[in-house]
């Protein structure tokens, strides 16, 4: 196996063709990790979730990091990591920028349907209010492997 | 797709299969996460590692947040999220439980590769010591989803 660095535009490129990656926040020196559906648009990551544990958190502290991956075996994947800042799509100074971030989401099946869930599951809402966010991306690494031949 | 919570025996019978995660960690209000092989044992997650940016992190703070999945499709998924405290395996006084993690994780091909293979990629080091630590699982839960029948 060959592990090389990719370049940022190596970077950028991956991410264009992700939709699902994990978040982690943290709050009072303990992080918190979750998978969630996102959309990658000119250094922006957009997601859209519900309320809860990490939406709380990045509203108090917005510094976030985010890993998107593919893995096709141990010896063959890339792996991106993205540091940036949690900015939340209010309406109305969002409001553009909102439904870009509802277009572009949409194109994935199911993209509504987790987070809408996963809230259902846990604390029973009928009437849930979709929040979109963006990561705004300050920085990116990358790691692929291949298979030595 | 309908979304339930695991039960805590479902969650650590889920982490029995894992092989592996996302780890997160945070410094200084900076979240970081990384994927790396792991596996489970009465309420530890073992992972080999080596010297780098996370177990940096971990020595300082030891709070960590591992997300466990198994995806096979964005409607048919388990996800389990454990919060837990870093543990280094330190010779001599874990050297029966480093032991066990070297066992454990060599079952898996590839298990020493990747963080060798990435950490020669980053930083052109030869001669690499492993570090091996164990995530001492404070609490956990989880989620499935399924497809509607």
């Amino acid at each position: 196996m060959i592990v090389t660095e990719l370049t940022e535009p190596e970077c950028f490129s991956f991410l264009e063709r992700a939709w699902f990656g994990r978040l982690a926040c943290c709050k009072d020196n303990q992080p918190y990790v979750v998978q969630l559906g996102l959309v990658y648009r000119e250094r922006c990551l957009y997601v859209l979730s519900t309320l809860g544990q990490k939406i709380e958190w990045m509203r108090e502290n917005p510094n976030v990091c985010v890993s998107v991956d593919e893995i096709a075996s141990q010896a063959d994947w890339t792996s991106v990591i993205v540091t940036g800042t949690y900015r939340e799509l209010e309406e109305p100074r969002y409001e553009d920028e909102r439904a870009l971030a509802h277009k572009l989401l949409e194109k994935h099946r199911h993209f509504w349907e987790n987070p809408l869930a996963e809230r259902q599951a846990k604390v029973g809402d009928s009437l849930i209010d979709p929040i979109y966010f963006s990561v705004d991306i300050a920085s990116v690494t990358g790691l692929r492997a291949t298979p030595a031949s």
